[in-house]
């Protein structure tokens, strides 16, 4: 490929450390797609003749049957899957191949091919978090009355509705989309035509090849152009932000299936057993969710060093940029699916989580409000009356709503009859009806606008 | 503050690793505007009598003029600057104090704080970006025509302009900016409101609070609201980026002013000696600006660390999400105006940098496009034919350009006389006009396009 | 300090960059050490004179006391700690101090600084793990026979002693130990007398200021010396690893003071409340040590990014290692001392960690033992018969040690009369006598061996 | 496996996340290794017959014989290689093969492959290191004296000699060395027989099974060795730190064979061409060495952050550890081969390198340590005085060392003639004979230090 210069090969070592077609192959499709963009365009400015272009798109075409049927033949020389394809295609086609290449440098190639690929990614992420995001609506629906332990600091502190939980991911599911799609208005760019690093004497039309591969238009410079992997960094960011959100999710489905918690049971399709405990009932997808957050921050991590003080403009280093890429992709896809499967198919336990939210003096807050709202107390005080009135039911060993009235007037006389109603955990989440509050009505207020949302993006 | 329930007291290690104030202590100027937003919505809601009111916001600028004025009095046993500014709020007018904190939790306000301050440090970071991009337009359009050698691997490989390669580092400047802007329309909503994590029963009007703040509205769900730290993980991998571009220009600076590179003298301004060495003059400020990359890298990760695998809502590991969001802003607003006060006072030194672009053949690619447009000769063909006459003008020891007609026959008796004026480095950067080309021409034209984007900006 | 070279001063931006006073300013006592240690040896190797290493000692004595007085005078024109020593000692003595730095420069000087910080460091941390190692071992000893569920993937598995549970933390705090001494003897080389790079031409005899540091012996090549600062990662990494595990340990006791697990109280020494939940009693000490780990961890990428890629030998992006290192070092320590207190002061609750260890039917494994041991029944057919007696208590909703022989023969006719006791928890724990086996007299045997392994320490 | 209690099988996108076979069929030699080994022990304590454990070792022999000959079945069904093998054992040996897992579970085994694996790592890791430290030994001695340019800030500093460069690599990887044999000494303990968790009421000899296994003794503390992978950190570690100091001496490499600097060329064997440009030879393998250092630091903070956080004991996030290991192992053993191939083959030009050491007024220092060994003068003084002559050597035009006489005694009078001879290059690096300094007769002393040292190794 570049022997003119070369007297001798590279060393056994060097070849192995240098051929990347093992990782990729991977890029086979795009790299056929941006060849024929290249070709066709080559063609309308009279730079290949009709003839060589159409030896060579239907060339490719062959060439791109051939490895969809796993004909790829691997060869560490070749290096790549951008010489394995040309090379593939002067076997099948002869001189004009040669041509190909013209106006074009791997530099432009690789960037253009990888582009592609990462937009193709961040397509199938939108996709995966749409589904989850449906998911979690029908859940939330489902149990936007269900009381449950509204947890800060895993203190139990205030009771919640478990469709509002489920909300919560909801919200982070809608900021990762929009960091995807943020992703892919930025980066939805044509490399294509800045050639080595410096752009090209041939009288090429950007504007062709950026349209017919669906980019919005070409890269305004050419050294940034071959040199750039900032569109690899904002995915793998966005991944591993939407990763630890699942592993968030994760996290609590861990909890919840606990013994101790005892709010989920999770469904034989999301679980396994022990090969030594026959009592096992393993939440493992959860727990792999959970794990794979942390190698996709480890992908994440190996691409700002990669990138990190190296000079313009493209260096061998940037080779590197695959594999945490396709690995985060991978784990990514298939975290997205196992937490919507496992979402959809949890049994939630109401009862258990009523009891837990009903105890631990949840409602402690709600007899401070209405010391505030009803008595006039100012909240400071009102606060330290209710953790009173807290100490004196631990003490008495029972829920704080079962405290008699006397026993509350002992705490504060100030307290009458009607703060009593107010105590019990249906009251309580009745009554958090602020914007974005847990009430039941303010969740399916929340469920009916996020569907109207949805509709709207088409 | 919540002694109500508690008998003992923290022991002192407690003490120590809980409070927060040494850091928190810099958000004091969000913490007193948001809680005036908060008292006068309180106020026209009727929840906060009108004198009451009064008495809170009086006071709350007198407590915020006092730590203006540096008198501030730190206490670990009030924990946090929430409760700093409260205390002193009670010492200042007494009992309306107690009032603030009605339908309010520490966990939405610092949640607002914190927000405030990070929408701050976008605004910041966004202005220290404009101000480079403003030098590397102005040094670009001063060194349009200048030619370097442009490196791939850091090998010369095709003589470019040096304002083509400048504005390969504005084109960087112009995606971080657009990550720091999507950041902030994603981030600026108001937590204000969703109180510990479940709302409020009291009749808030969260709009009010959100539009007080110049907030675009209020966040959609409380326990989200609460636990959510997305927002600094953006600022995070925004400012992370940004220093690796910025690490990226700072290396070169560093090879640049090296003796054997000789491209850039550094003025004394920028310029730092050895405590042995009375010959040295040392870059400091680029290698600062490239290790500093480094450890907001690790600010980056220490987030997403923290938030990996929590269950909702808040957990006091969010706590520790201040210290690596104060490092990375302090270090990137540094480096943003470091970077910009060396490429505006950088000495370039045109005539060694043309050298070295001569030397090395860069105009090889020049000699194989020449053989495929004026000789027909396909590319892989005339790649290799430019690499036969690269390995005669080696061993001649001259400069490809330098090689004779005869010697280039040679080589092929395809090349002919029109062929020898292409191998120049002035007529091979002339050449490259395609859209993002390195031509002085199309240089200048980019500079035209992105002053009209500026102006637009408004 | 290098102006002999040098016209006009450094910029704002340029003296801000590259201040590091208000950072290395805790390099203080490390640097008076060292500059005496130097001054002495050039002494005995006639270098110096008696009268000027006199002045020299004397001075450095009194710059020490003053600054440990809090009379340090920061000034961002002097740069860095080693600068402000120099110069206060030229103001105490005069001339004699310009000789002070005599073959050596500031690169061999910082190196030698900041080796004997981090050695005290790694000092420090032993003490801490020591200290949490003894509480431990305390702790384990008292819950030596206390059965709680051991869980893994977060379900009850089999039942475990607490005794031996937390023993599994003191085999950590053993590996972290070594960690620490491996990364000491590695590292305890002196720096000093390589001089900026190249080494010098003075007579020195770097034993000696080895020795007078308590160094182990010189450092073998200076340009190495200069510009190593692998001490600082092993440290990093000892620390990120033992922090790992006190986040594990951590998050545990997060979990145990849930309410649904309700294994353990906290004391209010080692609780926080809630500024709007009265009922809250938060364990906010163990959240921030899961939370710092995090930010230690991020401390340790920083090190290895800013270290990737500098070519040697000392470059300045080397000064970004201490605030790194400052910042674990204060982390770590104070995560060590909290976790030795609160590991000290919670109370367990043996009998609730007991009623969850018998719910779950977490003998089941004794079951299949049994059934290998006693009736010769291969472990996976074993296995599978134990499985279906689960299913079947599950079924029947209770225990599967409250099945009866005729229920547990339904399943299996091999099972007789004497496989019922094998399942109580009681028994299932006492059996487990396999090396480093959880049975109540296996970990009193450990702990045994554990406080002669800490005696032999000496 | 697990059916006795599981109704449904796993459903589509469980089986994909669950299988590990993908990766952990790597293990497949340690995990025979070890159930041999285990088998052979339960023979030993009387818990298999004589004829099972008979039938199961040459059964284990005969799975491995098929494994090595690619004759792996993989089914995601089966989900790891553990059960892989056992399921082929009990195809071709029946009902025994079902006994094997008796006193067993995955987690102990598991634990036991890894720790095999990893231990083979490192002693991969300690070869390549040695096969590197024996090419920089070689090419230090033969180049003990070249003079070179000695870099601090990349610019040019003092004089030092190539040979003692090339030897600080080699104090980093006698550094690398010992981190990879304390690692070793510190996790060389055998796990099996911990069971799940809880260890085991089989009368095991864990002592034997460690001794088949090369292992020192065995694990302590069940629950520890089930759910510890800090080995897999530790190797981590190592390999991250060895492969940054790579990504130094990569760096260089490239610095060295750029046009500019021209310190080296690289052979054919080493070098890569361009798709366009016939004129580049490009340092490929050691830009993915620097690269690579990027990947392996992303794959321990992928380890750090998955054991983060997780409560005892096994929980299934740590199927995640293999992937970021395999990668780490591969990455380093590659570049580890690539730098000694490079180092070996490269071609110094010293006559380039003197010229560059020789210009830049590099023996600046030499001046200023006469003027203070020969003249009296103060360091400080005597080094503004030195800088005051670069400075007229640099207003003149010429190197500090073609310097009259008289130009330096108008700079200032104590320099007298004998200083003169002291600044040329060979004379500086000459002097420079502290311990570990640059003088060729030091680096030919630490040479034969270390070649002794390696002798004493064994």
């Amino acid at each position: 490929m570049w022997g003119g210069r070369f007297a001798g090969g590279p060393s056994a070592v060097m070849r192995e450390i240098n051929a990347s077609i093992g990782v990729d192959k991977r890029l086979w499709r795009e790299d056929i797609a941006a060849s024929r963009a290249h070709a066709d365009m080559l063609r309308r400015q009279g730079i290949l003749s009709e003839a060589d272009a159409r030896a060579i798109d239907e060339g490719l075409n062959a060439v791109g049957l051939e490895i969809g049927e796993g004909k790829l033949h691997e060869d560490a020389a070749l290096e790549d899957i951008h010489m394995h394809v040309e090379h593939r295609l002067g076997e099948l086609i002869g001189e004009p191949a040669g041509r190909l290449h013209t106006a074009r440098s791997r530099n432009d190639q690789v960037a253009t091919d990888f582009r592609l690929f990462v937009r193709n990614c961040i397509d199938e992420a939108v996709e995966g978090i749409d589904a989850l995001e449906a998911v979690l609506l029908d859940r939330a629906e489902e149990h936007a009355d269900t009381v449950m332990p509204g947890f800060t600091h895993l203190q139990s502190g205030q009771p919640v509705t478990l469709g509002h939980h489920l909300l919560a991911y909801r919200e982070m599911m809608v900021r990762n989309r929009s960091r995807f799609t943020d992703a892919r208005a930025r980066m939805n760019e044509s490399p294509l035509g800045s050639a080595a690093l410096a752009g090209t004497g041939f009288p090429l039309d950007r504007d062709v090849t950026a349209s017919s591969l669906d980019f919005d238009r070409p890269t305004a410079n050419s050294i940034d152009a071959v040199s750039d992997r900032d569109f690899v960094v904002d995915y793998l960011h966005a991944a591993a932000l939407t990763s630890v959100h699942l592993s968030r999710l994760a996290e609590e489905i861990v909890l919840w299936a606990s013994q101790p918690f005892g709010f989920v049971t999770l469904p034989d399709a999301w679980s396994t057993g022990s090969s030594i405990m026959p009592n096992k009932r393993n939440p493992d997808a959860a727990e792999l969710v959970r794990g794979h957050a942390g190698r996709i921050i480890g992908d994440l991590v190996a691409l700002l060093v990669i990138l990190k003080g190296l000079p313009l403009a493209y260096s061998k280093d940037l080779q590197d940029d695959k594999p945490p890429l396709f690995d985060a992709h991978d784990l990514l896809a298939l975290s997205l699916a196992a937490m919507a499967g496992m979402v959809a198919d949890l049994t939630f336990l109401p009862e258990r989580m009523r009891a837990v939210a009903a105890a631990g003096h949840a409602t402690a807050t709600d007899l401070a409000d209405w010391l505030v709202s009803d008595a006039g107390v100012p909240f400071r005080e009102a606060h330290h009356i209710a953790g009173r009135a807290v100490a004196v039911a631990e003490a008495a060993g029972k829920p704080l709503d079962q405290l008699t009235l006397g026993e509350l007037q002992a705490v504060d006389p100030r307290i009458v009859d009607s703060a009593i109603p107010r105590l019990s955990v249906e009251s309580s989440v009745a009554a958090r009806t602020s914007a974005g509050g847990t009430a039941p009505a303010k969740v399916r207020e929340a469920i009916a606008a996020a569907r109207a949302a949805i509709a709207k993006r088409g």
